[in-house]
Order: C-alpha cells, then structure tokens, then sequence
C-alpha cells in the first residue's frame, strides 16, 4: 500500500443486544456521546457508534438470524471484539494493492455505516484479527 | 465514573510472532511508525507499539509458556483481538467506581507498558470484551 498506516476509525464490537451494551458503556466508563442506534439491512446488521475523543467504538447486533455476526455471537455469545477499522484514502487503490500482496478480500466495496465505501480483509491475513477498510469521508478530520 | 470515556490509548492484539506481525502491517497497511520490541517479563508478555495517526496497535507475544495470553493463543493459534484499552485520569478513582458498580476487576493496578498504572476489568462486565483501564501519562496529548 503505498500510503501509510490510515486513522483507526473504530473497534467493533459484536453484542446480543445493543441497548444492553450502551447501558454499560454509559455506566461502567462513562460514555455520553451515544448516537442513535440505526438499521443496515443490506449488510444484515444494527449498528449504534459511541464515541471516545480520538475514535469510536461501533456496536453491531444481528438484523436478523442470517445475520454475517450472528455466527460470531454463537461462537460468543455474550459478544466481543468483532474487527477494527482503519482508514484509507482511496478504497480501490488499497483494495488492488491488497490483492496484488496475495491477501483475500472478502467481496466488492460496498457503503459502510459511515456512508463511504467500505471493504473486509480476511483475518487469515492479518494474524487472526478482521480487518475493515474504510475511505475516509471527504471533509472529515 | 465520574469522568467521561477516556481515549481509546491502544488495542491489544495476541500473536504468536511480533516479528511476523510487524512485517504483515508493513506490509498490507503501509505502517512505518513501529515500535522497538520490548519484554515485560513480571506481566509475561512481550509488546511493540504500531502508531496509527489517533491510537495505536500493543502487538503482544507471550513471553514464556505462563504467559497470561498463552492460554488465548491455544484458542486461537493464528493470534487475534485480546483487549482495547481506555484512558483514565485517576486509575484509583476509576477502580473504586468500578467496584462499587459491581464490576470484576482484575488485581491491583500495576505499571503498565506505558509506565502509567493499568488494571483490567473482566470480560463479563463489558459484552465478552476485556478492557484494560490506563492511568493518563502526565503532559500526554
């Protein structure tokens, strides 16, 4: 990739239920800057964004049972850490430099929560851990 | 707590090789800004601290077989998400809190990586998401 390590956008965090997380969010470490839970249907999942001052953590429930997490809360189902999210400037030049290194991208890019497009790395390339690209909003930071 | 969500100071990720680690974020992620290894026998890992441009990335190997993150590497063999790290302003206050909202903490705070006191929270306090609290460096940020 020829540009740098990019902006970790957020930690996301899978959860049986995201009203339950934000009630701990809010009393265990004292989280106020709480958005509103919100429906992404097309990618199978809720997802409600809490804010820390240099990132954000980003909650994610089951739309429904065909859910892609809903694999992942079997295997945990009290929740966890799901994948982190870094950003890049520029989705498809990341996307064919990935490829190019041999790493398996998991399908197109496609609009994340964000509104901007987003892409998923498989975790075999990153020692376990799944990896979401995002391009930066235009404007943001 | 009394203070608000501090910064996301780090996401701890487990692997079974901080070399082969950094050589993937250099690799696929265009890190440049990495850390110098280094060992932390009395807490039984190893860490190396990748920047991104907001947080960092506390790469950690075990140190020996007694390692506290030898039994999460068993589980999974190839690494993976362990902890995300908060920052707090007063890790004894922070504690306190905690307890008294009838959370587990693990242990005493100790010096941590950063040599500010840490201490960790259970996972079941936090959806299956362990959390580690970091008193803020003085004069950081």
């Amino acid at each position: 990739m020829t540009a740098n390590l990019g902006r970790l956008n957020h930690v996301g965090v899978a959860t049986p239920s995201i009203a339950q997380s934000i009630e701990t969010y809010r009393t265990l470490l004292g989280a106020t800057a709480i958005g509103e839970p919100f429906d992404l249907p097309a990618q199978g999942v809720k997802v409600c964004f809490i804010d820390a001052p240099n990132t954000q953590i980003e909650l994610i429930e089951p739309y429904d049972d065909s859910s892609p997490i809903a694999g992942f809360l079997r295997k945990n189902p009290a929740g966890g850490q799901h994948h982190v999210c870094f950003e890049v400037a520029d989705i498809d030049a990341a996307v064919a430099d990935l490829k190019a290194k041999g790493a398996t991208v998991l399908g197109e890019p496609r609009i994340g929560a964000h509104g901007t497009p987003i892409v998923f790395v498989h975790p075999k390339d990153f020692g376990g851990m799944l990896v979401e690209l995002m391009e930066t909003p235009k404007g943001a930071h």
